[in-house]
Order: structure tokens, then sequence, then C-alpha cells
């Protein structure tokens, strides 16, 4: 069935209407007065709709039934990543998404090397929630991620550290494997942390240990920057029954 | 301790040379008679060796001491990715390859849009096993995968059916879920099967079936064709300890 993302104002009621992007869609797809469509809001509510009226540039749609999206997570895992080069942290936003992440931040750290002024980050900003909704739509999601930029490292891990899993890959802990981590209890909120190309300091690492962080593994390769995030997400996402 | 990838019948015997872009990378690194060098012969055997002799371009190492490499997954996972556009399956060869994939298949299948025929097969192939051979080195491995090309889908079907978990997830599929198929016991040998861009044919996901793959769900969202194996992979390792 035909899947469309509107604002979540819009999706109030018992009818709505299709405009704009969605409306020219609609036309691509030869949808008629009585074909049936999903209508997602964008924050994890599907509604059933059938097609009631098409004049000119909108379709007017009737609400049949509405309910939590069958396609979302049954855990809510954000992924926090520090500024890299290129267009790595655009494919993590793309992937992540894909893949069933709640939420992606970015954040500057010690050692990244790129670091957009506030006028690039606003816009590119705008760019990456675009990503972001992409993606949600083309795997079906029945949310997209809120994308949002962190003023610092600090700040990004007092707010990871505020879930029920604070996962810290590191490349040099063999202390804390990642199942021992992902395993201790069970979990409804994760966060996944992840540095730059040359990654975290030490500095950066015992601060986000003392914030109560899980310092963890993710095997004796060496990731890159844009491997790992994208590797822990689909294990806790497998842990938690998200790829079932 | 810098790492060098020698052919295996290089590292037999006692001592050993390295020349062209290892004696070049020694160069760079500065290697002086006395340090100590790790050298791999890129099938899963590592050579803790010494710097004896620097003679122009080349560099003498005497071997002190060998292993299986501390890198490698306890498990040997294969992945097997249908033709996909563009550079899709080399992105799936370098991030297998970084994850710890064993070996990388390619065949065609019903659906590939891109299939190459033999002459530029055969140059491609050589340019994915460069890829994974670069990133095999970038991420400490111990082991470059064999990157090859089957002839046909029942052919890769076939060979990849003979391991302990023949996984082959499938979007239409929601009786088999991923944790279950994994699960279901032990094993030491893995494969992973995907599609290209427009999936798998029923016909085939049947071929598959009877050929005792197991047929599986990756979760309830639609992940693009070079997400899929990664995702798979990343929680078939993680499931077996691979990133603990």
């Amino acid at each position: 069935m035909p899947k469309f993302f509107v604002s979540p104002g819009a999706a109030e009621g018992s009818s709505l209407v299709l405009t704009g992007d969605n409306a020219r869609h609609a036309r691509v797809l030869r949808l008629r007065p009585g074909d049936g469509v999903t209508v997602c809001d964008g924050c994890g509510t599907d509604l059933r709709c059938v097609v009631t009226d098409i004049a000119g540039e909108q379709l007017r749609l009737a609400v049949q039934a509405s309910g939590p999206s069958a396609s979302e997570p049954p855990v809510r895992c954000t992924v926090y990543m520090a500024y890299a080069k290129a267009d790595k942290l655009e494919h993590v936003i793309q992937k992540a998404t894909e893949l069933g992440a709640f939420a992606i931040a970015a954040f500057p750290s010690s050692r990244c090397v790129s670091r957009p002024d506030d006028a690039s980050a606003r816009k590119k900003l705008e760019r990456w929630q675009k990503i972001a909704a992409s993606a949600a739509e083309q795997s079906g999601r029945g949310r997209i991620p809120a994308v949002r930029i962190l003023p610092s490292f600090e700040q990004a891990v007092l707010e990871a550290a505020r879930c029920d899993l604070p996962l810290f890959p590191y490349e040099n802990e063999r202390t804390l494997p990642l199942r021992a981590a992902v395993r201790a209890a069970p979990f409804s909120t994760a966060s996944i942390m992840t540095g730059p190309e040359g990654g975290f300091s030490e500095a950066e690492v015992c601060f986000a240990q003392q914030a109560n962080m899980k310092i963890c593994s993710l095997g004796p390769r060496i990731l890159r920057c844009e491997t790992a995030p994208l590797c822990a997400l689909s294990a806790v996402l497998y842990e938690a029954g998200a790829l079932d």
C-alpha cells in the first residue's frame, strides 16, 4: 500500500488532504477514489486511509483507522556521532535511519578535523534532516528521526548518558565485551556514541565513563568512523528483536 | 606495532624480507634494526618479527614467534551479494572486510540491472580484491577476504548453503525471525545472501529454500541492497562474540 508522510498536525481528524510532493507522487501512482493508502505522521502513528476525492493538485482522504506504526523498532536507539570529514555523517544519517535509529545527533570532539561554523551547521542540518526524511520514506519507517546538532562533546555525553543502555564503543577497550554490555539488563532506550576519524581522546573517554556511559568494545578490528555506529546499531537492534 | 601483509609463501622460515610497498611504508615509519613489527600472511597467521637489517630498498626481519591472528572473528561468515548498481558492491566489500567477513562473493540474479560481462568482471574483480586488501590492512585484520565472482544465482545458493548457518534474508519473510535463525544452533561457519536493488524473485526464494537456506527476516523496514548484508553481518558477528 502506498505510504505518505505528512506533518503531525495534518494527520488529526477524520479526513486529510495530500498536497505538494505527496499529491504529485499520488498522481504518478495513478491513485483513484476508493484506493487505500497509508499516511504516516512521521512520529510513529500510521493512518489507514481511503482516497475520497481528487481535485486539481490535491487529494482528499478519509481516515479509517489509526495506530502505532508496525515498522518501528521496539527500542529507541539514538546515534551520537562526532563530526567527520566529507559525506560520512550523511552516510550514517541515511543508513541509521534505514536500520531504525530513533534520532541522530552530531557534535564536535577534540580530534574532529571537520567542524562546521554556526551558519554552515544550520545549512547542513537542513540537508541532513532531508536525508533522514527520504531514507525514512524509502525504508517504510513510521517515524522520521530528528537530526540535531549539539554544541559540545560534554553536552552530547550528558544527554546520551540519560538512557537505559548508553554505549560508548572505544577501540582500546578490552574489558567490557559488547554482548555483556548490551545483555546486562533489559532496555527500552539506548544511545551509541562514536568519535571522528582519529577517535576519542583519553580525557574524553574518562569524561564519558564518569558520566556512567558504558565504555565497551566493538571487537579487535579497527572500524572506520562511519562503520562503527552502524555496526553497533545493528547489534543493538538485533538484540532488541528489531530485526526479527 | 606496525603491521605488514605479505604473501603466504613469503612468511615461511625464520627470516623474511619486506620489499616494494611494504619497504616504502617501513621507511615512512623510520623503522630501525631492533624495532618490532607484525607480519601477517593474509590467511590468519601473524608473525612477530624484529628488523635485523636495512639494505637499500629492502628490510630483513627475523621471525620470533607466530600464531593465529588475534583480530580474526571466531566464525567464518561469507557474504554473497548480487550485482548492484554503481559502487554499492565496492562499498559492501570494504565494509564487510572491516567488520570481519571471511570472504565475499558476487553473483548475477534475475533482477540485477547491472551485470558485468566476463572481461569487465575480471577487471572489476582485480579492483575488488584490492579494496578488500586495503580495508583488511586498515582495520587490522589478520586475513584478506577472498573476493570471487560466481557464474549464477543457483551456483551461489548451492555454495552458500554448505555451512552451519546459511541465511537468506527476504523482505517478505515474516515467519523466521533473525534471532531465531541465528540462535537455533551453535555455528562456526555462516553465509549471508542478499539480492540486488529489486530484491530476489519468488522463484529464487523458492530455490534457496529447497537448498536448505534459512529464509529469514531482517525486520519490517526495507533495507537498501548495500545495507542489508552489512546489517546481517553485524548481527551474526555480534551473536558469535566477534564484536566483544
